[in-house]
């Protein structure tokens, strides 16, 4: 209920002609049934999936796709987060597509977070870190993970270390305190081996999401006000 | 109850200076647990695991593990599977590793299969049949599939198309009624973009089961008699 | 000066609306220059290109590119061949993309060859056989296809071993004499770890070439007359 | 000449015992040609080689290899680069594996770099930088790397875009002129779709070349000082 709320709130951004970066989830999932039915209607948009079960769901919302090669930018991005924190910085990744998120999400104009109430916490770090390594030496990139503070396990699926669409092994991360999430997300940036991180800081432009009443909030970061 | 029985069984064949290939699954799980206690009892044995949680489960019970480089020839592969026929021909690759399977199975002097009663059947097909294919135009790899009389879809995990350890998708096919595996198996390794399919066909020298009074009951098949 | 001949002769076979799978090399190169040259004059067709230099010659010549979801089918492919013996079957992937070319192939309902004489021999093998392996225990698929009768060498760039665009390894095999490619083209795919060959058997419906007085020929296959 | 008196000079820093990383190029040709010749005397050390040439060319020296699950750390790695400035900052990666080689050099206690005269610059940037980018969104990550001042081109072999050992791609980086090179290294690696960069800042321990007298120069480092 709170997702539909949130997810569909998302699609009144989105103007005639533009290209929109969609991500993946149960929130997103009213945002791209809302676009859908916009587009019945007349809206013309070109999406970019962030996911193949996005791709399929804009499909069969008649939300027609482009490809990189063919557009200039992306207008909005639209996604969910695991955790949004009072400064808007994100948690992303659950999913294991945290760089095809954040290649999109860096890639637009604005970037719009959905989020019900449960994905606002007040410091980063309840939420297991995804950390995407290269498989080779990945030994190594463990360790150097290990030495900023984390316990980490590799993720498994059906007995084998999990493939992201790039191929490479991901690492959930428990720091369970993030203060500094800039910091540590180039840290990790830092360490040959690791691709990406789940840290998004400074990305989002607009959080919306509900307040305690269960009233629409849009939150917008410092930089886009 | 069952899988205890028929797992640890295959251990027997297991001789002292063997490289064995470890198969994954909820059967194998047992040998490789009988294994180990042989090998604290003495038993010097080295191990090539088929996954990643294979070669964890080898390395707590004590198991050595070996290269590919550094062996001449694997003696032994045990593996479990999600169907059997009359004639011993398999399919496997429910959890995803089929190639890495079919690869040490195909390496192995013996491939021993362990298999509780409900994995027995008169036919071949009731399991969906996975097949690997490469990204690049699976579209067209799925027409050709089809064309030889299967529905499927691809599989998804997490909203993204579930990536082999080889950077591959799977394709679960129902072939409700596979009358001629060899036939079959043949193909689908001929269609270019498939890269390996879950039958196994004339690779299984001895299977390991339960018969309807529950007594262990070892199956050769008929090139090893 | 052959090679322009015979390139830019395929270009009458394609018509207006038709898909086109675009091949790559030093033949083709003139029948994407000349179907560019087409496509000005009001030529409408789409490509489908085997490679990234092919993708960029398309663009540069104005050609109009597809991808495999736009599309139900591949009119007409045109390619080169390292070597084509009198029956029509070939050798290709010298460059690496024989599983990209062999896919693109196999979907188009009409396969044009262009070769210049050089290209022409009695039997195939003199040209090296390339196959494209999994990474994983390709010692093991090395020994299965040695086993067949062949030398290799696994193929090196800068001193790393070569990855195909699907993320694989090339062995380039040494089959001197190839008497039965149809045979060998199954044996080598039945190899698990084995991805794809270079045989192309039974796939060529027209090949364009020079006779001894350099004019051009039009060969076609038996099943395609 | 020059290649040899260096290449064999880094080998009087290895000592009994040690994990060596073992690098690639014609300077490191030396380095293992030489400790080949003291393993054969009886020195006792494990090799960690960053490609497939240095793991025969180890091989063949007869120098014994080992994989990073048995090893805990490695005490020196050796290599060249393709420009080394007087801070002893690096450009690496000419032949495509500068994450291998990156991943080996920090994880080194000891990185020494062999380098001829001609790779002696006053400043990183004639040679072109390589950074590994994913292949997923590349056109958008080539234009956040040429937002920040590099003209650049994707690299291609034989007509196909050239894969990493790990899937990716390369970008070949016209920074002409790189004043700040740990900036440059940081900045290139938080764009999400950058994997790493050629850019070797604050990492080399010991440089061993050569002065105008073609004499041996060691420079270390200040932080190793």
């Amino acid at each position: 209920m709170e997702k539909q709320i949130v997810g569909e709130k998302a699609a009144q951004f989105v103007k005639d002609g533009m290209v929109i970066g969609l991500g993946t989830g149960s929130t997103v999932f009213y945002t791209i049934q809302k676009l859908g039915l916009l587009v019945k209607q007349g809206l013309s948009i070109k999406g970019i999936p962030t996911s193949f079960q996005t791709e399929r769901l804009a499909k069969e919302n008649g939300i027609p796709l482009a490809n990189f090669h063919e557009i200039e930018q992306i207008d909005i991005a639209i996604d969910g987060a695991d955790e949004v924190n009072p400064e808007l910085d994100l948690i992303k990744g659950g999913g294991g597509a945290l760089l095809r998120e954040k290649i999109i999400a860096r890639a637009a104009r604005t970037f719009i977070v959905v989020a019900d109430t449960s994905k606002m916490v007040d410091r980063l770090g309840t939420f297991q870190l995804p950390v995407e390594v290269i498989p080779f030496g990945y030994e190594m990139t463990e360790k150097h993970i290990r030495s900023l503070g984390s316990d980490l396990h590799i993720r498994i699926v059906n007995g084998q270390a999990f493939k992201t669409d790039n191929g490479n092994y991901i690492f959930d991360c428990n720091f369970p305190n993030i203060t500094n999430p800039k910091q540590l997300e180039q840290d990790l940036n830092m360490i040959p081996g690791v691709v990406e991180n789940g840290l998004f800081v400074g990305m989002a432009d607009i959080v919306i999401t509900l307040d305690i009443e269960k009233n629409i909030v849009i939150k917008k970061s410092k930089q886009s006000v």
